[in-house]
């Protein structure tokens, strides 16, 4: 493992979201280099250099790509493609390029295409968010105890896999994980994609009026958090990890017809066993 | 609206679990005549004791029962029937006489069929609750900012009912609801029956192992949050509920079913519907 002393590089952020712009409070505890940031949003950029979490902000892009060791994109998908492509040329050579999208398997296929064998793209989801978007609501602490998924493939160096690694834990992140981009997509239609859809199926699948909320207890709260969904995202999150998520509702829904069949035979031996069993899972997990 | 100046009445709370001893401690500070306790368990009885959240503890329930002006019963909804026609002919003549379940139909019918008419048992259920069991969880702010719902019937006395709601705004509730035993049930199948079965169904659908944790954000983790659930008492309340929790199940899977079927075929236009209307469910709950 690579230690990094100091954070002796140029970093640019692409995208002051909730999460880039978290990302960026957090890098500049770090005292990298230069840290910049590019943002289609002048009015963001400036805030970002008033609260002095950048050095600088471009909307254009090709400035501080010219100069950085360290890109980090954190803009939806389909836009971090697009940027990287329409930016092919203006990357420094041998720079490490990473994203921080919840999708890994078609955005790296994809980028790995037409990337130049001398830029490093290494695909990177960070399991940390909210439930609102934007830099109002960014916060370096979003990090602190998460874990930060890489997906690294054959063509990546592994010293430029352990750089992000480093810098993930220097954020905050209890942990890092190398997986496959496929498995990542796997697993992660069951503990997020899976989750954000009962949540929305949850809370519209009944009438709900103004007494609704006096009789909701903190079962139905914390469930619907996460009900606030952010549209268009979650659109590219669906369309690009479609086989999985169906396959995970399609289990889910064997599993909740189980249930209500033994609940409607009174099958209480099943009830209780499926009881118990996720007890003891939730447990295990320690959350 | 009756007033309480002081709490000047003799209280009894049935079982020291979670909501009981909750209940006591809250009760403790509002300084009633005599605050006593009945439950089987006697460690539990002087624990309470020896912290000082009762006057005095029984095993035996005739002695605090036949001076108590009301009589809290915090236990499972079978026990509290059993408790009550057991503990038949040693009440106090005109006790008011409560319980805390989370299912209201069959219990406020049943014991009011035994019932005599110089008692009366109106049927609450504070919106209160922890993922915990016991009295060392017990804490007098789980009813703070708490919705308190009862299910009078015509049989009960309106100054009973408000010296029951007047007590549920002082232990810190911030409101009261009076509904019918029916229709609480029916939408307490859908704000509290329902996310439960489902944390339980989202945690059993999918293998789990080592690494599953790693990949798990605040979606999965808040939504499985009560699958570490009291397996005992949820077979009674989804034994008594039935009807309406499988109504309610069923309008799930029907949404489950939508949902996954425009996923399946690219029917953006549906997901964004469906998105944009839990966004505003979710917002418009102010949960």
């Amino acid at each position: 493992m690579i230690l990094l002393e100091d954070l002796d590089f140029n970093i640019t952020v692409v995208g002051l979201g909730l999460i880039g712009g978290s990302y960026a409070m957090a890098l500049k505890d770090l005292n990298p280099k230069k840290l910049w940031a590019v943002d289609v949003d002048e009015n963001v950029l400036k805030t970002a250099e008033e609260m002095k979490i950048i050095d600088k902000g471009y909307k254009n892009p090709e400035i501080p790509l010219k100069e950085s060791d360290i890109v980090i994109i954190a803009l939806y998908p389909k836009l971090a493609i697009k940027f990287i492509k329409e930016n092919i040329n203006n990357f420094k050579i041998n720079a490490i390029i990473t994203d921080v999208g919840g999708i890994k398997e078609e955005i790296v296929k994809e980028i790995n295409s037409f990337l130049p064998e001398n830029l490093d793209f290494i695909g990177g989801h960070p399991m940390a968010g909210k439930e609102k978007q934007g830099i109002a609501y960014a916060s370096k602490d979003i990090f602190k105890g998460a874990s930060y998924i890489f997906t690294p493939t054959e063509r990546n160096k592994e010293e430029n896999i352990q750089i992000l690694e480093s810098i993930a834990k220097k954020i905050g992140c209890k942990t890092t994980v190398r997986i496959s981009p496929k498995q990542h997509d796997e697993i992660i239609a069951f503990t997020s994609h899976l989750p954000h859809i009962l949540a929305v199926a949850l809370i519209n699948c009944d009438l709900i009026n103004l007494q609704t909320s006096l009789f909701v207890g903190g079962s139905f709260k914390d469930s619907t958090r996460v009900a606030e969904i952010n549209t268009s995202l979650w659109i590219e999150l669906l369309t690009s990890n479609k086989e999985n998520i169906i396959n995970k509702l399609e289990n889910f829904e064997n599993k909740i017809k189980l249930i209500k069949n033994a609940i409607k035979e009174n099958n209480y031996s099943l009830i209780k066993s499926e009881f118990e069993k996720a007890s003891l899972r939730r447990k295990e997990l320690e959350l």
